[in-house]
């Protein structure tokens, strides 16, 4: 069963160390003097390697001993969630925040499904989600005995034996690629390094499921001297790629007013630097919109940005765009409310829509070519010189403006928004949960490389809140500037309210503000106003409840109610709340149908 | 689509009321000169029928008008819990506390996911748990285009459409039955109708599937005016079962020393009655075991009760029943811990087991009879006169007394149980976590009628806390005397906290028991002592909590840290803290290695 290594120790100098882990050859490696570890160990400095310092999970009798073995790997820190679903979401957040990877480590059924909605978000939204999970004993699936383990579902039939494969049945449902270890150890390895890669190149889950009877399974040690490449290969020649970025380079020269979309995959597929390039190239020439998951990809401070496309729900913008002679979709992520409700509306003769599975020339989609491929030979042959001044639109920015609106109590969402737009920086990552707020978000102000987190396609409420803790700890351990703004609504902050728990145990610096406004707002606003079901207990403490997990004397955070415009203007401008090092919660009291005019419109409460 | 519906209206005559709603007829059928109602009041109606009167869930714009129509329904209560996971253990505590049946509500993808793991454990448990999902709609699932919905997962390819059913193909791995709504009204019913019936005939859950442009299809109302009847169908002939339970008879008869065990399934299969019946006859000839399981069906005060069959871990025990003559298994509920880590040892010669899915008469397994046929048969046979004698054995209540430990803290679980024995009465239900305490079980000295309500087998931490709102939800729906006890862990605690919340929000009256042990105590004595993965916040301040939820004044809790033995057994009988109709939690400072003796043995920390 075990492996003997016999080739040589590597001495350091051949020792390729990951950049990002920023972490010293004896950290990333093990004490190679022995050529063999455990595959739990291997498992581990496979993560470190690729600067992931955070493991985001809950023991349990089946990973217990596998978890052990996080201590021999120094650099990698347990990060103990509540529960699983806050660790996914946690470990979610890590991935989208870090542009890594976020790992999530879970025991055998109980733990693995708890944690199933949050990786089915990681899947649907697009976040590089390892997860590990420590399985019933490999000597016990193999047993043809009827033995009704505990974590085991039982069969249909009491006495017969269940399938102890039935959770990776389902896994495999939301997750790119996985890895069912037994007893091969060389197998197991180049399985555990496929997963990982897998989980990186599709931007999606993977899952390495560990037995608990192999957690001391001994692989060879010397595989961790090659670190898995985190770069994306391609199988298409070269003519091809070529051949396909003239064809999108002539028709940007042929036409005149030429609009660029900029769309969420350009970061959940790492291209930002190539999309910057091909932007540096197109200078000032072309006009410049984004989706609500491409905010922040291009400041809006640039001058060629126009607005947020969001289909019928901002006719203005939509109408400039629409109009344009050649519109060019970079990193298109196509769901339901990123796509304005499914109002997009652009001719397909002038469309060209670069993905992450495909490159579609009007209207023909190509599945064997993606813009990974495309965008770094677009930004080489890119001629500026040859790319027509587009007319130049009026910057569509009335949305920005603090509103005029009907004011209708002394703080509202609108407030929010202002302060956002104030105090965002482009170092800063803002998480909005799927509440009322999020339909304040295509209006939003955002400066060059905000990173905004949102989970509007997969919307699970509950996310932000444990998203905090995952993004704050990526910011920590990636060593990023910035900080973490969190709008979360009060229902959706029930959800998972013990991980604020966890802002304490691991000292989070953020800042969170929870939307008081008595209920699931909106849902009032599709059915039931006034009905108990999007009634919620409204008698809760908020600022009490730091103070009830621990924090009694305020050394680790603060928390506020605010019921004032002004009041909320100030203290998110005020650098000693900013940087107080503590976290920082806001309960800010709303009315109950205070939302985003863009609510209303998509509910059609209001006209579009 | 619609039906009409000529048939005469049924006068009051006509009408069947189901007994156990209690609730007059206007309340569980519709004003019937109404012939048609919506599908979404017919699946309320058909629930309120059962006596069932809350419904445990969560909102969504998938379901919302689904819901809607709970309010036509008059006497149904909607109870909003703070997230899906938390509804799902109250439903499926409310299902094993009525022994009727828990109703939760969720929503499309997001909400089903993550209640997914509370239905694998009614599944794995047996707790009959109909679930109502409201779905995408029908006309999106037809619609051929890739519509990338919310709460939809994404396909592998981001260009294809989805997988509309996926959800339903991962239910159907922890349900006996399932509904897909279509817009056929009439088969909706029927399906409707078989589904209920088939969660309670197999005590598993059910789902029922709407599309959320299905809720106000028409259904004729007349079906109401039949109830689902709640009895088991049998296919067998009565003569073969006569013949099965002439060949026990025989064996009774023949045998000397006739041991009975009494175990879960008589619970969960509501054979109770029948079960009794053949006790009656048994009279005190024979001598009576339990499992852990079976525990509260027989008091521990009868003449003839042994003690608790736990396999080796109990051997005084298992050798007086081992050595039995003839052995009669009631109920067996077959799983790792009911079964002492499977340690019972019965000679498969001597050994008669009637469970819900099959007897086993002797090792001859029989699938196509089940424990419900032959109970009624064997109780109305059985003639007493011909019962032998068994050998009186000395009762084995050493560990009911208050164990002569060594005392190392003023307080310690030993504490709790004592205080358990003494004060739970035959009408109470017992809740006890996966926590360390759950070892203490077999050793409790328990009343008969007393329900002992654990989740040992699917041991999913967090079931406790949200479980105690299901039962005396369901102690108050359906009238029944006695009071919930639960005992709860810290780290299960974190897992489900903000249903805490729900408590107050509904007024319960209920006790918890947590066990402040700094973390999980239960996995310490497994692996990793003082590993850092087995700890938690400590810091909580538990007896803020309930205030921080909204009871500033103690109107509806009370909370008190128990440090001392003393304290916990005085205040656990004093009247006036049982009858105070509030919601108590008596945080309960123990050593961080305390744990029942069986915990000690069964991690072989100490010899079994
Ligand atoms: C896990 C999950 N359950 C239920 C829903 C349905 N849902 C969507 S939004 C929402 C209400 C959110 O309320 P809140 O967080 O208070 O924000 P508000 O709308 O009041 O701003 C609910 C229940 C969901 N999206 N996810
Ligand atoms: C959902 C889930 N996650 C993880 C586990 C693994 N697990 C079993 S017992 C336990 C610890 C329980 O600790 P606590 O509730 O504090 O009880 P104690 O053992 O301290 O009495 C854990 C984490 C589980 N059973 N279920």
């Amino acid at each position: 069963m075990l492996q003997t290594a016999n080739s040589e120790v590597p001495n350091a100098s051949q020792i390729t160390i990951d950049a990002a882990s920023g972490l010293p050859a004896d950290k990333v490696l093990p004490n190679i003097t022995n050529t063999e570890i455990t595959i739990s160990e291997y498992i581990f400095y496979r993560i470190l390697q690729l600067g992931v310092r955070s493991v985001f999970g809950v023991p349990g009798d089946f990973n217990l001993r596998f978890l052990e073995h996080i201590y021999d790997v120094h650099g990698l820190n347990w990060i103990g969630c509540c529960n699983e679903l806050n660790a996914a979401y946690a470990a979610d957040t890590y991935a989208k925040a870090s542009k890594k990877m976020g790992v999530l480590l879970t025991t055998y059924g109980v733990g693995e499904l708890s944690a199933l909605n949050g990786v089915a978000g990681a899947y649907t939204e697009f976040a590089p989600v390892l997860h590990l999970v420590g399985t019933s004993a490999l000597k016990f699936k193999r047993n043809p005995r009827t033995l009704n383990l505990h974590h085991l579902a039982g069969d249909k039939k009491t006495f017969k034996k269940s399938d102890h494969y039935k959770y990776e049945r389902i896994a495999s449902e939301f997750s790119v690629d996985s890895a069912s270890i037994e007893d091969d150890p060389i197998e197991a390895c180049e399985m555990i390094d496929r997963v990982i890669y897998s989980t990186w190149r599709e931007s999606r889950p993977g899952y390495i499921f560990l037995p608990c009877d192999l957690s001391e399974m001994k692989v060879d040690a010397q595989r961790l001297a090659s670190p898995i490449e985190l770069t994306y290969r391609f199988n298409s020649p070269v003519s091809r790629v070529e051949g396909v970025a003239d064809q999108i380079l002539q028709l940007i020269y042929q036409n005149k007013n030429v609009s660029i979309i900029v769309d969420g995959f350009i970061r959940k597929f790492r291209m930002e630097s190539e999309f910057y390039d091909i932007m540096e190239k197109f200078g000032d020439k072309v006009n410049i919109f984004s989706t609500m998951y491409g905010k922040g990809l291009i400041g809006e401070e640039h001058p060629r940005f126009v607005g947020t496309y969001f289909g019928k729900y901002e006719k203005a913008v939509g109408n400039l765009l629409e109009a344009s002679d050649l519109i060019i979709h970079f990193g298109n992520f196509d769901h339901e409310l990123n796509m304005g409700g499914f109002t997009f509306n652009i001719p397909q003769e002038k469309y060209i829509d670069l993905s992450a599975q495909y490159v579609d020339i009007t209207g023909n989609l190509d599945e064997s070519i993606t813009m990974m491929e495309v965008l770094p030979v677009l930004a080489s042959k890119l001629d500026s010189s040859r790319v027509n001044v587009a007319d130049k639109f009026e910057k569509f920015d009335k949305y920005y403006e603090t509103p005029d609106y009907q004011r209708e109590a002394s703080l509202q969402e609108t407030d929010i928004m202002q302060s956002l737009n104030e105090n965002l920086t482009g170092d800063d990552i803002l998480i909005v949960e799927t509440c009322s707020f999020l339909f304040a978000v295509p209006d939003l102000k955002v400066k060059q490389h905000t990173n905004i987190i949102l989970q509007a396609y997969w919307a699970s409420i509950g996310y932000a809140l444990p998203a905090t803790l995952g993004a704050s700890l990526a910011i920590r351990d990636f060593n990023l500037s910035g900080k973490v703004y969190t709008i979360e609504g009060d229902g959706s902050a029930q959800m998972s309210l013990q991980e604020l728990s966890s802002m304490l145990r691991y000292n989070i610096d953020a800042t969170m503000i929870l939307l008081n406004n008595s209920g699931y707002t909106i849902e009032r606003v599709i059915v039931g106003p006034h009905s108990s079901y999007n009634d919620i207990n409204t008698n809760w403490q908020w600022t009490d409840l730091l103070r009830a997990f621990g924090d009694v004397a305020n050394e680790k955070s603060v928390s506020y109610t605010i019921k004032e415009r002004e009041q909320l203007l100030n203290i998110l401008s005020d650098p000693s709340f900013k940087h107080n090092g503590k976290f920082r919660l806001l309960e800010c009291v709303l009315p109950m149908f205070d939302v985003p005019k863009k609510l209303g419109q998509f509910t059609g409460k209001i006209p579009a």
